[in-house]
């Protein structure tokens, strides 16, 4: 259930003093290859933290030797010093693993080395603690070392996220963190995917876009974006097989949704995963459009909270999707909740009260526009008195 | 202080039982002329309550003689059964207006009178109640009935929102309701603009939506918009004087501005009021679309709940405005939050413990784009336990 599951992968995670808390913070994933194949998905935020611009670069080749993650600081709105840390942070792995012998025969670059960081915005990172906790991580490397890894990269996660998909001769592995911040563009938080496929980079990249459209981006916790996610996929090719383009994507994506499930589930202070699913849009962009509003209401996901099937706010919601993007007839909305059909044509239907809420965790809300065979389901939580506690308490 | 300081209107506010409260719920506003003039600004939510369906067809001809508003049910998601309710809710103010010989000597006919709900969604009205309670609005009509309409209005609301805009021989009066659902297009509310300028119908309507969008558009408490939202403005001309378009436009929106400020101040269960500024935007709709994304992040509204100067949750949310639609350089951003530029150039500027958001209920935050001279200011609130509690305890 680990990223060190594939063959080729070692990883370690270590305390290096980076949290107040003591906890592991700093993970370290080493691709012994013999390919080092990697791709990444990154935030679409334009206020980007220094490791998404330097993982940016540094995978524009399609390879990678290691990935090196720290929480307890998310080295975010750090200025040209933020970039110079991430860049003496990828520098120092390298030479690291270099001397370790880890790195193999044609000896590991800066460049082959992807950095990813989380935790509060604007601060620096104590680079006297960092470097160390690298050579830390370096010299705890183990080829069972993935669940360590997936537990130095949690920050308010209660649980770590991991995952194994097992094909025939092959396997994805992975793990993430996230538990706030979970919009799209990505749902906020950083994950590594490890495989033995033996892949190319244009193979694996294009498995890992369609695996993170797919399932990260129908995660919306609280509609807030990361200036941090960061998506990696690495492939070692040490099973010597090499699945199809498709196969490749499918398992992937299992991996992914998996992992995504894993983070809703995690969600800061929620007491409610709900499923939204649109059917019968027009286009799947108006389905996710009218999916987005739905999630994004406070009043909605309050009154989820509250065990409320208040579908008057499932289509107060629904009716501020302009027609241009989600073409529909306000008096043909249909909205079921937990199965049952409490809004029909845009009136009343079922009785609310026929609507259990409190029996389960999951509940899913379904809207049907009647405007075309389109479906997408989103995922997102409640806003509960946690949440608004967690957010609020300390800084994050 | 009210809407029946103008001259030519006269106004109740009633307990028709709608409310389990017991409280006022019924309220009706007339002009007593000698104009008749009215201009609506409607919800633009494509779920619009049976009574915006109305208000919207009735005010066409650009006059009205009467405006009957209910809390207690919002008469939205009702089907053609709701409609026919406000139908039959105008025709019974119109025949009891009459009857009253209220309506002068040409008669009120349905179309002469708008209507207003607010409430719970999916609801139909108890019309064996509200019947009964329009008679008895009609027969508590008084000259100073202004503050009991303003009070019948009410619904979450703490305080009735009332102003006066004294001008040179004539007045603008104003009420609103309004505590949550505070969002654009409109601010979730109803509102009764009164004036005795005897002015044009084309003159009233253009006033009326310069005010709001200089107003209730600048308000989002918590993103959610309504079905219901209603604006009027009724003018009697009983005052003999014709302000010029400008300054009809002037007093309506200092007039609104005032009101808006009071929604903001009672919205439900915040404990701070936010303005904020974006400056130096490349155009008005830049400027408006960052403070909105500002304004709808749940984690630095919960963070100004903490009173908590997080300005990397202001700079991740500014981040996921797309470029077209708001040029700026992310480098350099600059974020003050009450006054202490806490951001500079993307990065950090002063320290946040400069920063005490605990001394008031008032928080300026103000980014600054650097991609042109355009400026918007937004209001909204905090994201609180109170708001959670209040919109999860009960359907509303």
């Amino acid at each position: 259930m680990t990223i060190t599951a594939p063959a080729g992968f070692r990883a370690s995670g270590v305390t290096a003093g980076l949290k107040v808390s003591g906890k592991p913070d700093v993970a370290l994933v080493v691709n012994t290859g013999p390919r080092r194949v990697a791709a990444a998905v990154l935030t679409s935020n334009r206020v980007q933290a220094a490791p998404v611009v330097w993982t940016r670069q540094a995978v524009a080749d399609g390879a990678a030797r290691a990935v090196v993650l720290n929480s307890g600081g998310a080295n975010a709105c750090t200025g040209p010093e933020g970039f110079a840390d991430t860049h003496r942070t990828a520098e120092h792995t390298a030479a690291a693993l270099g001397a370790a012998g880890v790195g193999g025969a044609d000896g590991v670059g800066a460049g082959d080395v992807l950095v990813c960081s989380t935790g509060l915005i604007g601060v620096r990172l104590p680079m006297d603690r960092l470097l160390p906790g690298v050579d830390a991580a370096v010299g705890a490397l183990a080829d069972d070392g993935g669940d360590a890894a997936a537990h130095a990269i949690m920050t308010t996660d209660t649980v770590a996220k991991q995952t194994l998909v097992q094909e025939a001769g092959w396997s994805v592995g992975g793990m993430a963190k996230g538990a706030g911040m979970l919009a799209p563009g990505l749902a906020t938080m950083l994950c590594v995917l490890t495989t033995d496929a033996d892949v190319d980079a244009a193979t694996a990249d294009a498995a890992l876009r369609a695996a993170t459209a797919a399932t990260f981006e129908r995660v919306d916790s609280d509609g807030c974006m990361s200036t941090n996610d960061t998506v990696i996929l690495l492939a070692s090719g040490a099973s010597g097989r090499t699945p199809t383009p498709d196969e490749l994507a499918g398992a992937v994506t299992t991996a992914c949704a998996d992992l995504a499930r894993q983070l809703v589930a995690d969600a800061e202070g929620a007491s409610h995963d709900i499923a939204i699913t649109v059917r019968n849009a027009s286009t799947q962009d108006a389905a996710l459009a009218v999916a987005r509003v739905v999630a994004r209401s406070n009043l909605f996901k309050a009154a989820i909270f509250g065990n409320d099937p208040n579908w008057g706010r499932v289509l107060s919601a629904v009716g501020t999707v302009p027609p241009q993007v989600a073409p529909f007839d306000a008096l043909a909305l249909d909205v079921a909740v937990n199965g049952v059909q409490v809004c029909r044509a845009g009136g009343v239907g079922e009785p609310r009260e026929l609507v259990d809420l409190a029996a389960a965790r999951e509940v899913t809300v379904e809207v049907d526009l009647h405007a075309g065979d389109a479906e997408v389901t989103l995922w997102t939580n409640d806003l509960t008195h946690d949440y608004v506690h967690e957010n609020s308490a300390y800084s994050s």
